[in-house]
């Protein structure tokens, strides 16, 4: 199978070689600023896509009406990629945003639950390995609150609670509760939280969680963490008013796990593909054109 | 508050004592045959019912036509009792059961999620007591297999990575599939389960998933647990055949930890009273009797 | 290699299997009771003895002054047992009390840490079994206390810590007790130990460890484990006058995994061989006995 | 008690918080850079010293031969400072270090036990939280070597493990594999490790135990973590030529979790002080000495 990678951080890079190592032809394109990874073929964009039988573009694909493409001088129009990528199979995360430019189907890989989750996990790692490094006390024996038990909350609370600190989560279901509870660690519901208790505070949640009055009540030399996409969740005027130390972390397994982030997109589409095959299981692939080119 | 606890084994009787512990008043009926807990008032159930302010019934509270009443030699008819009851609040298990034998509604404390959880623990406990004491390897190294990832399979499941096991679990759903790979346990679908691989097989799933033919395949020397209520999930008769070793499990926490299952009741049934009169989550009770009776 | 098993429970008898299994030649004797477990040939031991290149006697191999040999009618003195074997390589437990009845070397298995840790973590696990077994209360959330913090102890902390118990580990040494402490258990000197504080106890010290008056103050429900051998290091006779729930477990990994008990047996026999032939490690073997037989 | 605190990084001024939260009496100087720190006293140190019931000391607190003071201009001569002291009672870590410039005994608070395991706990922390922020893959489903079963290398193989890595550990002793094995983890002796089959690799033995052949062998995107004090365990020169990865990580503690560290000085000394009052254990205190002083 030839795979075309287009645009895209360090992770799709990642992606492209562990294509190669799976056995696939592979071509990169809006890479010029990483020559060196001179292991896999460069071409520009309308030569990758005649070539290619798939196109693999970014998690997030989109930066203003252009291909996200740091890694390169040029801009690339998505009007005009997604033209000249015409009904080629193409894989790309955040696939909703793309159908403004396309009348075709385009596999969205970051939508589905074995990616979401292993992105998660590692997701979960950086936010600890901020905390480890920019905390001034230790993991262990510290107070940590994590709000919300999602993907990310659940694996997190996991990790903390592994590294022996006392871990209370926050979770609007009892049924979440109530399994945190018999996961050893101590549910609260968001309108119990006592927010003077934590030395730590991680929030998972989408949405405006901590509030003024709560930065208000918090400890000194608590650490917050918000792991939530811009906007956030934690009010930052009102910490930084306070002095609090707080980092608002974003795309992280990008920045701190790029090769992992990149095998598991490679993962990801190949098990899209052979599930589209055998045909059990019901994706959000089209199938007769990826029959078409695959085979 | 008034408890008249109603019947059922022994985790009823550490039910009452819970409450009284609480602070309640509380009396037992149908236990005549354990007279030595002479701590509790004993009543006659036409007494209790009309002295106490709620009336707790078993988890199962049905035997044929009758109250499930195993330590007393008496025999209460079901109509009879609720006939007796009338309109004061009761709180049971198994709350659709009874529905043929009253009017009034029944609190289900067993349909809880918060009892449901700590009741799955429970038994995740007591199925890992009787690996550890019949199967004649170790959990420690064995290859487990557990199919579903319900309540019982998860709690069960990480239990028997935390003592060393290696884990693998079978689950129907790609989101379960994919949190079990990042917990560190291997997923399976069902229908990938090689069932030559393992020592020992849990089931969890109400359904028949191990079939003569997967029985066929086993090792020799597997250890087979059925958590499932009756009739099982596993093919009995395939098993006996082949002389292997199985077990099917029922009501394990009233056997192996009535003590914690009584106090699981007891703190399943203040919840909802609690919330019945903060009134913040929708529950089953019904504000108006529950209110009458309690103030 | 010949191996012939002579004597001993169920571990020895799959200790032969599993010598079987690697591919060795296997005799047992002194297992007449069990005929069933056929796929073994059976010798007397004359013939065994001289048929074979390496003697394998039981973990205890006394009783009285016979061999011990639960599984047979026959009896089999010591002294005669010695001379027949003459100076074949002997492997055996308790290699010091067979120096009475043989002026040759026996090669104790059950004195190296390979056997050692292993088999505490099989009697770990069983400790675990009873109280999951037997104590009415989960162990999630229950107050432990471990005394001693050998192989046994350090096992089966960690085991009841994996489970959600809260735990509790009496040791002497401040080096160990700060090792406690770090991963996330709470350490106490014996003189701090609250005796009213946990719900079970186990002893891991062979020494008069828990006295009368300790016995007094402890609560009623609790749950005491001995496994610390004959005469244990709890004062039984207190236990009894306050009718506590309190178990005496010994040989524990013989009864409940003989089979994972047996493989330790043979893995640290074959250890010992390849060791002494290999040269590198100070074993226990006298090298030209062993090397004569072995080649 | 009044506490002169005299020299060293900012661990040593959370120490004197600690010792202010405490209840003590406390005093500052070395810390001429770190005014904003305003709510404890400064002193010159003929001062402090005369003020003081105890002085103590950095953990490392000699830096030629001055006292080691990164945050003050001023030098101050070892020499100097001890005959300042006098005969009053120093606590410090590295004391045999200090015997060349009194003869008084100094109190070393960085060799006690309860010290050591707690500073190798965060700094178990910090070696994890190096790997979370510059390896490129997650920790989750690595192949982690570390090599050293001491307290630092115990400790950091138990997190590995809690976070899902595959962790082999090097050890000597027969005894420690053993338990390495018994712990769910991989054992290896010092002459059986593949340096091929790793993906980040943790030295934390204080003698060149990895060598430029074993650096031949290793993978190409491998990380090396080198927790040995200098000059390390790591042929540097051999990775530098391969172009691998590595990092030297020194004082680990004092950077990445002062706070944490500096309660640890001060939780010890006060234990030093509190056991020399009581009798009970043997420690380095000299008796006369300090309870002149501290009454």
């Amino acid at each position: 199978m030839k795979v075309a990678v287009i645009g895209g951080d360090k992770r799709m890079l990642f992606a492209a070689r562990a294509f190669l190592k799976d056995g696939c032809e592979v071509s990169i394109s809006g890479f010029d600023n990483l020559m060196s990874m001179c292991d896999i073929r460069v071409m520009d964009i309308p030569d990758a896509v005649r070539w290619a039988d798939i196109i693999v573009l970014p998690v997030r694909p989109i930066s203003g009406n252009y291909l996200n493409c740091p890694f390169s001088a040029d801009k690339t129009e998505l009007d005009e990629l997604m033209k000249i990528i015409g009904d080629k199979p193409v894989f790309s995360g955040c696939a909703d945003h793309l159908k403004q430019y396309t009348d075709c189907m385009v596999f969205d890989y970051a939508s589905r639950e074995d990616f979401t989750y292993r992105n998660a996990e590692l997701t979960a790692e950086a936010a600890l390995g901020i905390i480890l490094n920019d905390y001034e006390c230790s993991v262990f024996g510290s107070e940590c609150l994590v709000l919300g038990f999602g993907r990310i909350g659940k694996i997190l609370s996991r990790c903390l609670k592994a590294l022996n600190a006392d871990v209370t989560v926050a979770a609007r279901k009892l049924s979440d509760r109530s399994l945190i509870a018999v996961e050893g660690m101590n549910p609260v519901s968001y309108d119990e939280i006592e927010y003077d208790k934590y030395d730590i505070i991680f929030n998972t949640v989408p949405a405006a969680v901590v509030k003024d009055h709560d930065i208000d009540r918090m400890r000194e030399n608590v650490f917050i963490i918000d792991l939530a996409s811009t906007p956030g969740g934690v009010d930052f005027d009102a910490v930084k008013k306070r002095g609090l130390s707080c980092v608002h972390a974003l795309s992280l397994p990008g920045k701190t796990a790029p090769l992992s982030a990149g095998i598991i997109i490679k993962d990801t589409i190949i098990s899209m593909i052979k599930e589209e095959k055998v045909g059990k299981d019901k994706t959000r692939l089209c199938d007769d054109r990826l029959l078409l080119h695959l085979g």
